[in-house]
């Protein structure tokens, strides 16, 4: 078992993608410290650790660095193999399967939230809302089929494509109420908002997500930081 | 050991995405039956087994369809795990070392194809040869790194990195004879200039990589059938 402090999350607590790391290690029950990275200031370690995309979350094991959330989901996953519940399936299939739905959700969601969030046009906002909303559509569709009645997308316990969707739900839940629009739609994707309290109820999850209200007061903090960057008065 | 019947590509034999799902069977010692896709018009085969991207390419292992290349190599590379040589490296961190670069090509390289083959200005082309020039870079000091004085990315053998780079090196030499350019430039980066050699004469590769001027006819069969399609004469 690794201790703390073999284990270290670099990250700001809203980001989703840093969500990711921490859920896995809640997963298998691996202790870490949670290192707050200074989002007005990249930190000397966040460019040393990561210096080609300076992103968090950065991954310590061992004093070494694991970039990329869902790298570091699968690296935990292939260390800790034999600690708490498997995240990615057994069968290689299924793998490349959970690992394909995972991508998507990476390739279809996270450019549409600086849009909805922002300050553009009502058409492209429009637009951004018709993707996001074509996007959970398909994966409401996914949800049926690889769960084949289970409570998540990797059957009876959380696994990959849960913790990759399942991160942007406080983000998800923010936007609806910021942007006033509405995402998950129970009318249009029933299992996917069932699937979202029983995500987001669980053990390893719940202290992860931030509460919806701490994500609006950081989302209005952010544009009023920029809007004061953007000002040709400053 | 899997039977032809049981393992095929969908592809077309152009692509370097193709070829990194061909070269990596070619490691495995697999046999498989290589469908040409049409270009022109996509089969029902191929909107039928991936109908998120309606990409090649696809492989069929026992009828069931993997996609998008990446993925498809590291499922070759699971399913196979005791066949030829290993593809992904045995520790889980190189392992995660190794996603990253093969996502890093990615992320890098393809974008700026068709910006150095097609119609753009030359500002524009100039910042797409900087970029993947400023990539390969990169990529020779990785190779400097992760090949610890061996012959590949993987060490003594071909692996992940390196069939995600080689498979892009008959469209890299293409491009520098199509725009009179240079990215495989030996005063720049000669790790990479001489392990693009090895790459390319290995027995699991050199059929699959096509002629640089089968690239180069292939390219200029394309930019005239784009250029009557958008000709207003038709």
């Amino acid at each position: 078992m690794a201790t703390k402090q073999d284990v270290k999350v670099l990250g700001w607590s809203a980001s989703p993608f840093v969500a990711r790391a921490r859920i896995a290690l809640n997963l298998k029950g691996i202790e870490y410290e949670f290192l707050n990275e200074d989002l007005g200031r990249k930190s000397d370690l966040l460019l040393k650790s990561n210096p080609v995309y300076k992103k968090v979350p950065v991954l310590f094991h061992g004093g070494k660095p694991v970039c990329e959330s869902l790298l570091i989901v699968q690296y935990i996953d292939e260390v800790w193999a034999d600690s708490g519940l498997p995240i990615l399936p057994a069968d290689a299939y299924d793998r490349a399967v959970a690992r394909f739905w995972a991508a998507y959700i990476d390739d279809k969601l996270p450019n549409q939230t600086p849009v909805l969030l922002g300050e553009a046009d009502e058409a492209t906002k429009a637009e951004a809302l018709q993707q996001m909303s074509a996007a959970l559509q398909q994966l409401e569709e996914v949800f049926e089929k690889c769960s084949e009645g289970k409570s998540f997308f990797g059957g009876d316990t959380i696994g990959y494509v849960d913790i990759s969707l399942g991160s942007y739900l406080g983000w998800m839940k923010a936007m609806e109420k910021i942007a006033g629009i509405k995402l998950l739609d129970e009318e249009k994707i029933p299992r996917l908002v069932k699937w979202a309290e029983r995500f987001c109820s669980s053990d390893a999850v719940k202290e992860v997500i931030p509460e919806v209200d701490q994500l609006v007061e950081f989302s209005n903090v952010l544009r009023a930081a920029f809007n004061a960057a953007a000002s040709p008065s400053n």
